[in-house]
């Protein structure tokens, strides 16, 4: 009925709906819509309309629609549900979202909302908060079908059917051994192909690619870009299957580190977007604009220690801002490539020596190009061909330096697992001016009587 | 057989049954194993092995492999198979790789290439790489199962069955009417549940979410993470179905697409990752840091334009480095926010000017707290009220201009239509580097008799 309406149209109909207390016109409506339209039709209702709106919904609608809300709008549905509705809602939903929605609260407020819940499924999620954040353990689902090896396919599918509302929709069936050790898969495609009575043993596959609960949710999200996997099964130390992630939650995981690295690199502060207020933002902002004030200030200290060489020969300030813009510029440069390639390649020795020299070899490139070109306009602008000299081989220096500090210093920091945040951007830039500058100026120094 | 050996102990069986020329022992190997870790011990194997590699592989085998390597690793395979094998296996790959692995080929190259392959594959091909890069026709496949909806659940599962080798694995079969429109989708599951005698018409989702072949490749990504499919249906403008995109290549768009906004922000060049060479690494990277030495030479004049406040106080040059890096990094920060709010949000008049709105009121803040530290702390460092006045006014105010033209910079470009590459980073950087300048010196000249 409604597959030619816009959202506008459909928002109205439903508004409609509401307002005439017509039930069926609503069920009929929302059972065409995708969870996400849902609750974007949610988020754009009146807010007189919202109670009766969850009222209409099924258990099943509402599970979908709170898994596509904002954590804040997320509680605000389950109070207006109610205890007893709203335990039967977070029963419905996937656990490692369920999770997610719960790790911000307050240990209370969690009680209270796993209080309502059936003690199975209050334990599963507990279990799932237990695992180290950005681990598999965290991600995954135990929604997922198991079969045993000797099932024929037949008796496969009539398993899935008799699953088929709480599994997910993840294409494949997890096989598994007396033990619950995983043994094999098969997808559902295989099932629909096979003949009936055919072993599941038979037609299924082996050598499972298979990640453990602590898992990092890179190394899940590496392994599914490579294998172009639905879902992978995540088993604990004894092979005992114990959950499944899915493609769903890994482009998720995708995005969010991408995120990540681009706040590392420009240390924008954790999680700013479009609809955090002003207070929030400056708040996160702040201590790394503070730091760098103070990092700042050794560059000006440094400077200061400079003053007789800078009195003598003013001119030596009108190359500063370019040495040090270069010089932080090419260390972000190669910090972007290190952060980047962090993401998708295995780190060894041989890699990571490869990379400096290759890094080097940039440096000395880069810095021989533009140590000539500066060299001869300063010599122009300035008419001094010893200034030409000291800028020249001080960018020189410099730009091989920032180069490098870029790339080690990085690697340096994922080695030690220090939280490679603190390699951020602007602390790659700030320590490239120190260096830059103590460079300029010793050189400058050293030729100060040939510059008067 | 395989699944408990380790991938060391796999390449070496296989290089023994090359080297004893042991086809079937070869062959029971390769069929446990995914295309990704046959990618690996292909580029693991000596050289002399892998023609005859190569040569083992059956035509399915060939195209999944050649799918997982580099660009002039598939050339080289192609090479080595012969036009005749190499047109088999380029008739069986993906027609959204196969595009992809000849875009960057030289005119004579891709004729010859498409000369070895069936001609209907060979013109599939060609229309794919007709559509511009970074739409939803450069991503499509054509290899789907399309059904009609007056089959049964059986009629349906038989088509699937005789497609079985050659459709994607993608969890879907689309509907479509007597004018080849899409009207409806069923997923395998639905299939697997319902009653073999059931219609399609009866059991298929209706409203199906498809994206027309000229559709950014952003926006395709983000419905597909929007609404967790596995696949997404492309239709031309009629409605007619011509492909699906399966969620395997969003997520290599979501890479892709994180890689290129962390390009922007570092202006590190387009695709250098580990394994580029030196040369041109730094070919890459060198027009971004030739213009910014130049951009940097601006900050040098305006400095040079204000020798006459600078010789008078040497002192001011102290936190030059420090405003203009702070400047340069609260652009950097506001940028960041912005390009990735452009990934996920839908732009429009009122969300910018509330997000103008907001950067504007942090940099308020952000100004008023770094400017009245600053301000104390150039008083008791110099020892000189009217310096600190000086010092700390310039920061409020820089630092207003640098958040504000962080977000205003990339958003005019954006609405321009202008590639928002030219955004990047360092160049904010340079510019705010100007604008701090121009406004200290400005400020200080003012103040010029207070401060001697």
């Amino acid at each position: 009925m409604i597959h030619n309406m816009t959202e506008d149209q459909i928002t109205l109909y439903v508004i409609k709906a509401l307002k005439e207390n017509k039930r069926k016109e609503f069920e009929a409506i929302i059972d065409e819509l995708q969870p996400y339209d849902i609750a974007q039709i949610y988020a754009d209702l009146p807010e007189k309309h919202r109670t009766r709106f969850l009222f209409f919904l099924n258990i099943d609608a509402l599970a979908d629609l709170i898994q596509e809300l904002g954590s804040e709008e997320q509680i605000d549905v389950l109070n207006r549900l109610g205890i007893e509705k709203s335990g039967k809602v977070l029963d419905m939903m996937d656990n490692d979202d369920l999770a997610s929605l719960l790790e911000d609260l307050s240990p209370e407020k969690i009680a209270s909302l796993l209080s309502g819940m059936k003690k199975g499924e209050a334990k599963i999620v507990q279990d799932i908060m237990n695992y180290p954040a950005e681990t598999a353990g965290r991600l995954m689902t135990n929604r997922f079908v198991w079969i045993r090896d000797y099932y024929t396919v037949r008796e496969a599918v009539d398993k899935l059917k008799s699953f088929a509302e709480l599994a997910e929709t993840i294409n494949y069936l997890y096989v598994i051994d007396q033990n619950r050790r995983l043994v094999g898969v098969v997808s559902y495609r295989d099932l629909l192909i096979a003949d009936t009575q055919e072993k599941i043993r038979d037609i299924m596959y082996e050598r499972v690619i298979s990640v453990l609960e602590d898992t990092d949710q890179e190394e899940v999200a590496r392994l599914i870009e490579r294998y172009d996997f639905l879902a992978i099964p995540v088993v604990n130390a004894e092979h005992v299957l114990i959950g499944i992630i899915t493609v769903d939650d890994i482009i998720d995981v995708v995005i969010r580190e991408a995120n990540e690295d681009i706040e590392k690199l420009s240390a924008s502060g954790k999680s700013i977007d479009f609809e955090t207020k002003s207070f929030v933002a400056a708040y996160r902002r702040l201590p790394w604009l503070v730091l760098l004030l103070f990092i700042g200030l050794i560059s000006g200290s440094i400077i200061s220690s400079y003053e007789h060489t800078l009195e003598k020969v003013v001119a030596l300030a009108f190359f500063m801002p370019m040495i040090s813009g270069m010089t932080g510029n090419t260390g972000t440069q190669s910090l972007a490539v290190v952060v980047r390639g962090l993401v998708s390649n295995d780190i060894d020795k041989r890699v990571i020596t490869k990379l400096i020299l290759r890094e080097l070899s940039v440096g000395v490139i880069i810095g021989v190009t533009c140590g000539v070109l500066i060299s001869v306009i300063a010599l122009v602008w300035q008419g001094n061909f010893i200034l030409g000299l000291v800028v020249g081989s001080s960018l020189l220096l410099t730009l091989i330096i920032g180069t490098l500090a870029g790339t080690i210093i990085p690697i340096i920091l994922y080695r030690l697992n220090i939280d490679p945040a603190i390699a951020s951007g602007p602390l790659i830039t700030t320590l490239n001016d120190i260096f830059s500058l103590v460079t300029y100026f010793g050189i400058a120094t050293m030729f100060i009587e040939y510059l008067l």
